[in-house]
């Protein structure tokens, strides 16, 4: 992504609907080569079908894609540390550096303190990137919402990797979310994550007013990432 | 407090303004007989000054005090945890059984998960016990807001321990938090904490729209915490 | 146990075989009333059978069981930190102002990490305190034996919960570990866990060169958790 | 790297004297082109002086790292994870798909559990990846010595980043940390950290019998690091 600026990249990102595609921490799909064939899948499937999606790679991935693929990149995660003495840990800047232009924070699989969400959401903005943050319930989306991030996913942590979607097991957390997040933040635009396999689960996410999905192994662990990747963001009916 | 029942105590508790003493893990006072005693002089300044203290002690004295003593006893923390194989982790049936009628949740020295505080807030609601959350600035306390705990108080961690008070360093804290708590969530009542020595500090954050102040040290460790409890409750100047 | 010393207890405790009983946090099994209960059953079963019994409660009935019961008291776990500002954690003196003779540490649900337990450890040593210290397999034990624990139990954690016990299903675990361990520290007692239930379990553990059990679910949520214990015991042959 | 294999790098790094060079998470020397300006230096520094030199760069920096520079790299940390759903995590198959050939474990920075570290060695182990495990004190080093290691170094966390070199502050925790070790574990190399800046400090540390150093912001910070490797790899005289 050497040929357009960070602020390009904005541009593309925040078009609705996003598809943001969780690489997690897979073996071998989320690593190496594996992961550079799934990013570049992804940016045929964006082309083709108008939609924006972003790329979510581990750490030890982010320079290559970044570079690699016109795709907007984001961080899995930071910690919450300022550059320094931090032995394995990565604050915001070392994914600046290696390309990102946003972070996912919150993720179940990663949960941060209040304070330190918080904390790194004024960060983010201050250094200018991008913001996705996960909640799990309409409470605590209502409560990430006080904080102000840039995108919130809504995924409740018991259908993660079910295959059973939220869209369609449980509708009400998708509209619950938004009806509490839009008392609070009424801007913010909600993905929905968690069970999501196909483009009929898309859909109905999209239906009940999500503006985009959170995926993760339906795409990544996939047969064939590229066609999966198109079917959900076909559902997806951009206004191309 | 055998005689008293858990409705009782917290019709007594919900009075405004509140001293809620937080005993931290300071040796020898915060354990064993000075934790008594120290419980024993709050019971005799409540008295005198009509002013309701909460009690917040370590794991380990809860029983002790909650038996001995006429005041509200709250946990300072509880696990994010059910009930079960937990070797060494306190979940809330524990405080509850051991007298406490409320919490303490996210004090800077023991920050929550988003998540789990969310969690933790709506079981406690289902239990009975109250809750009295803390946050850093005044957008996490807006976040917490939308938590719904029962109490909330505002401590900048910078200030915690200093003898710097936030209500006469940095009144805008305490002054911001309340704007942006209330829109949210309008009749929390909201305490101030951090650097408060005196009954000066105490009276400088109730002039500034503070229910009550959160205190460690500055009572804990005072030559005479009984007189210290009554300066500070004093300045409260409650509706006798 | 008002009646004798610290000093006292420590001789009874130190005399194998160990039956030591952690409560862990089952409700209610293990707190309140009920803790006391089992407690009471625990001193019956040890006067008879002439087993030492170690008592591991969770931290909010240490005081009550310690002034009650005449067996040692472990606590569940202890936290490295010193006495301060340490909102809702239990520095070891804290544990030691309520009556316990010894602590629990790194048990698998609460582990530890190594340079917090070998300071815990030495710490413990300074002030008196017993050790028992949990690992999960033959080198952890042997890393363990190398900082100087009073006691070791070996529990691999896949068996914990089970009915499954070490001592049938994995007793080269146990002989493994006991031979790992006294190379590196020769007179270190070796308890068993994991997944015992019965009499049978114990006596196997015994056989295998172990010196005790460290036993909770099978004891604490048993229907009769005297008998149970007199079984366990029995099976142990303690020389009287 | 890409002209030599791995056994080869192996080769190449277990040659004592060890210079190892933790880049930590300084802004900006240890990310993007200050952080492969760097490691020229060191692969510089390392052809003309002969002493094998370990770069341990973030995650984020490790595959351009090990692409690009013909020296060992190591990973600062990985997580105690297997591949899978642990979003922002990095277990040890992701630093070695980046082109790690070995992980520091435990830092003082970045402790891990007893149980974590035991199970971590024994995976990279299995995986083909050398370990550099991290101790405090003589004690948790004979412990971590019974873990089999591949290095271990000694660095007393109260001197990390002084410029107080443990090898002459402290000499004694060298040589204790040796004679502790090296009854567990008779062939593992011990490298000394914390307060080295300089080539005196890292003779001393030689002259105590460690077998190379772990040195950070002293090189990281340095004005010109490859003068500082130079220094400090000359001072350990190795058999050219």
């Amino acid at each position: 992504m050497t040929s357009i600026s960070h602020a390009e990249r904005r541009l593309i990102m925040l078009e609705e609907p996003i598809l943001a595609i969780n690489f997690k921490a897979y073996y071998p799909y989320s690593f190496g080569r594996k992961a550079l064939e799934l990013a570049r899948a992804a940016e045929k499937a964006a082309r083709e079908t108008g939609v924006s999606i972003i790329l979510i790679p581990p750490y030890t991935e982010l320079r290559t894609i970044s570079e690699s693929i016109e795709l907007p990149v984001f961080a899995q995660h930071v910690d919450p540390v300022e550059p320094g003495a931090h032995t394995g840990w990565i604050p915001l800047e070392a994914v600046l550096e290696a390309g990102a232009i946003g972070v996912l924070l919150n993720h179940s699989e990663h949960r941060l303190k209040l304070a330190d969400l918080s904390h790194l959401l004024e960060k983010a903005r201050a250094k200018g990137l991008h913001t996705l943050v996960c909640s799990d319930t309409p409470r605590t989306s209502a409560a990430a919402a006080a904080l102000k991030p840039d995108l919130l996913a809504i995924e409740p942590p018991e259908l993660i990797g079910t295959g059973i979607p939220v869209s369609r097991a449980k509708p009400e957390v998708i509209t619950e979310t938004l009806s509490e997040v839009h008392k609070i933040n009424p801007q913010l635009p909600v993905l929905a994550g968690a069970g999501i396999t196909s483009g009929e689960d898309v859909a109905a996410a999209i239906r009940l007013g999500a503006k985009g999905v959170l995926v993760a192994s339906a795409i990544v662990k996939a047969k064939d990432s590229y066609e999966k990747i198109v079917e959900m963001a076909s559902a997806m009916q951009p206004k191309q």
